[in-house]
């Protein structure tokens, strides 16, 4: 049996790589080559704290989840995929019998299982398991590392979903990290008449306004009330209460909200202005069905990936992907090159 | 000119009967005789605080804005109402012009005047103006006092429309005032599954499991957790925070919650379940578009509003009927008739 | 290994009992004893015509989809069911991996396997194999006839959910049989502010009366627009070109028109009407998701399922069973019991 | 009282300019100079035939509803609009009391008065009066005649919220005429992952794929099931029958399809694939608050209305530009400038 090396989070802070047996794709699965992976905030965290929440890393973990590859071996009944494709993993494994599953938001399942969310192993390995399903085919067109962030990708498009933001709607994203660049990003493609960055990193805002954002605010320099007029959207990016806050103070009637950046577990909510306007409230849990319109969007041009890539780093290089973006000020999404 | 008698809130705790011009329908308006007119929390609320909010009464004002009445005069241009006609009284105003109007949520409308909202008058009159269109006809099996309180009926049709209950849902309706029996009314009538209903008053829930609540809970036994599986939705008509927190522990995945009760600005709420478990939380501002609904379910028979009625009052008995829920622990909903 | 009877269509108009192996269940399955069954027009189709459009029945087949029965075994794999719980047999199989079954509409599955559709075997038999998630749990109040009849039930939720029946709302169903009682017993149960049955024939519309329809129409009269105000829902359960046109005529702006009877493959669609009143037509295929909500209306006694059997008949009656109907002009619902 | 030219079609294939005096905006309305009016089918269907099914001209009639101006002058009561103002004409006054009107479908108003539309006069004149609130301001980088052309974008962009057309749908629009064009570039600027254009005339076919459109299909060549995958959206805007029936070969499952182009009253619709697939057919009759987003669209450069004009005429020229789109094979959209 050969093996293959992949690099394990071993303790906070601790990225080591070691050698593992090639996995086996089981009946349905495909086994893929890792091509890139993209470094997230969530990877970060659980690097940092060995946590996020109520999920603790208790074992060696592998990180990684925005990942593409080439398939490499098909398991038992897989008739629909061809060894050689290039694919994206969308990295969750689901039931497929529980009424989440049933009824099409199978991203709220209970047993859903999602890589780098422990016990489950990620992609920072030269090659993974996934159901042949989850491994969406890529047009040549795309770049190993634009196919990797239609992972980050698909979040926006499942914000700008549920937000339902269509031509006519002012959009006001706040935060412009690598996911609300990217919900700023789909809420243009959406034909949104207005698209409104705000955080307090004038240089995420530089790159905001280059992808063509049509305002950005700088947050720190006060209320967004003073700045922007009433907005149809919300697409809550930081998961700084603060934002969050400002930005309720600028919902038009009937205006919904999106929480997409993870904060703190509660927050004061404005319930009055939620009642009196009417808002509508509600918050992302990963995303469910989006692949396939985030590979469109990143195929025709519509949204740019390849401009967010910062960094690129070899499968030893990991702890550094993971650093990046405290050490470098302008990184954005560091890519992990698994074969390289 | 002819005179009528109302009955004015001059301050505070203190409502005089007073006499005034009939008044005149003009283009488009109906003059009504008030048959009969609920008394609502905000009435009281306006009576023991002279404000709600910032909402603040400056000047005299008339209370009552559940009312129903008979035709007695067409403005100019009316055609498709009748002298002599019954009618329950939708009691706002609104512009007909800005985008919520034209958008049919004219409940959001900026210039939306309300009754006995200050400071526009209310229904506690011998007669009344308005526009012909929100003079909803009423079959004669409906009473004086049911078509009164298709007012409120409309709010529990509102709230349940913006949950979209239907069958198979689990509903947990918590707070067991009027409006709160009126939504759990409706989610049966919409054929819930399970409709539960939540209050710290023992005498009220006895009321909601008489009306065919299928589970009442008394919450100040404990967190609803420990006494109600997970629900599709909850329907908060409490205002009160404790019960907004208790409520959000039992919401199932893609549970919608809607906010009826008013009550603290601003509220604590678990932001994190909002997102973990994509809730969608809105609340409601009144109604629009709900009179005709209500009219059928109380003329159908499914929801029983005769059976709310704790107490009858002449105009000159207003202070009187507004303290009623004080001085009745049994007292759900006082009418006054100003006609008698 | 034993085996048991099962009721075999061995040409159109021969149905044989025949011994087979008892069925295993597989990984995620559940042997089931089935109870009850009753006998859908399509089985009655296929019994006479040995096809229904494209579905050509080639080889023996097993008819019978509305089922219900008693867990008798579980195959590997299956924690949340027992053996000995009573059962409503959700009759399709469907491949969890394709677009319309991860977005919910799994009914649309291009490789949906169905009870008693060519060449799927259906449960006119002693015991059936099904997978576990299918076999929805039913209360002790449910007779096994209701419970077999949850599957026609379900077909009446899924019409209503597609029509968005709520309060307010006029809705007409055209068509008198099961499925257009059970769709008129789910648009009362919704709430629906009138449900008018039309057919032509006077025995049905008399049942239709004493289920609860608000108005009874005989087609044969004379066009519906004559006799019913417009209508905010059509429910087409007759599969009769007549009916559709005449029901197009009574629609309301914006009315929502479901095409559930099947009929003729084309139809003369009056295309202005559904343009200049802005008419929603769709149809339905089966249903999905809808097993819950028939069982919980079935239960709470909104929706009376015992009341349509009109025949009991033993595994070796099956052919009686089958042309019940046009032996008994008071027909409706002939059921199996393979068991007795 | 000052005079101002119009142009008047007197009877079919006759226009003459005639002075009438200049009107005066009533209460709520704004007077309008007329600055560029686009020609529609639809006039010239007036124009050749004196009806348009039901609706026949019987008196001498204005022409004209695709236009834009300049307030000159404001009727009692209107505040938020300015002499001098340049504006999109919304071409249509509604009752704002009826069902429709209330729940924000005014299109639907049974009382509305449509410009151009018998016996209501349209804008090919000097100056017209309009209510304030449907004289939508534009901004400046919008020309005159991209803003007459709001109004058939309007048609467009209610089309593709009909269809719910977002990030990742197949579209298909069958009919390259200036309506057709515009839903593709809608659906464009909406983010579709494909658009395709079908018509039976190659030079407009070029049109569409210069102005976007990701596959243009000459219908004259065969089924358009031979060159084009399955699609999630359906825009008809032909409306001729054939393309109708090959268009819905190709629906996907749970397909919407629009009928926007107005053909035969009644169509041989596809029933069974209706149902099977559970396809959503609905028809648009003009649109309701879509001006916002049009001009929106147009003044970002997602959709180019300059380009689609072809002609432009005097108003002493209205015949001629009417006879524009058959005297010039490659004319799609002409245009009358009254002031010239």
């Amino acid at each position: 049996m050969s093996e293959q090396p992949r690099a394990v989070l071993v303790r906070p802070g601790e990225v080591v790589v070691e050698q593992e047996p090639v996995p086996e794709p089981g009946p349905g699965q495909v086994l893929i080559d890792v091509a890139a992976v993209g470094v997230c905030g969530s990877d970060v965290h659980y690097f940092d704290h060995g946590r996020i929440a109520d999920f603790v890393v208790t074992e060696p973990l592998v990180l990684g989840h925005e990942a593409s590859g080439v398939i490499r071996a098909l398991g038992p009944g897989v008739t629909d995929r061809a060894i050689g494709q290039r694919v994206a993993l969308e990295p969750q494994q689901t039931c497929g019998r529980c009424r989440e599953c049933l009824t099409g938001r199978y991203n709220l399942c209970p047993e859903v299982e999602f890589f780098a969310t422990p016990p489950v192993h990620g992609a920072f390995a030269r090659s993974v398991v996934l159901a042949a399903h989850r491994a969406h085919p890529v047009p040549d067109s795309l770049s190993d590392e634009a196919a990797a962030l239609i992972e980050p990708l698909s979040v926006g498009v499942w914000a700008n979903q549920k937000a339902g933001v269509q031509p006519g709607d002012r959009v006001l994203i706040t935060g412009a990290g690598p996911v609300g660049l990217l919900c700023a990003d789909v809420a243009r493609a959406r034909g949104a008449a207005l698209v409104a960055v705000s955080d307090t990193n004038p240089y995420r805002l530089g790159v905001a306004a280059e992808r063509g954002a049509g305002q950005v605010i700088d947050a720190a320099e006060g209320p967004l009330r003073d700045r922007l007029d009433s907005v149809d959207v919300i697409i809550e990016c930081s998961g700084a209460t603060p934002a969050v806050r400002s930005a309720f103070e600028v919902a038009a009637p009937a205006a919904r909200v999106v929480l997409v950046g993870l904060g703190a577990a509660t927050m004061e909510l404005p319930v009055a202005d939620i009642q009196i306007k009417e808002l509508v409230v509600t918050g992302t849990f990963r995303y469910a069905n989006c692949y396939p319109a985030a590979i469109a969007l990143a195929a025709s041009g519509a949204v740019d990936l390849d401009g967010l890539v910062t960094g690129r780093f070899g499968l030893d290089q990991v702890a550094e992907a993971l650093l990046a973006t405290r050490t470098d000020p302008h990184s954005l999404k560091p890519i992990v090159h698994p074969g390289r």
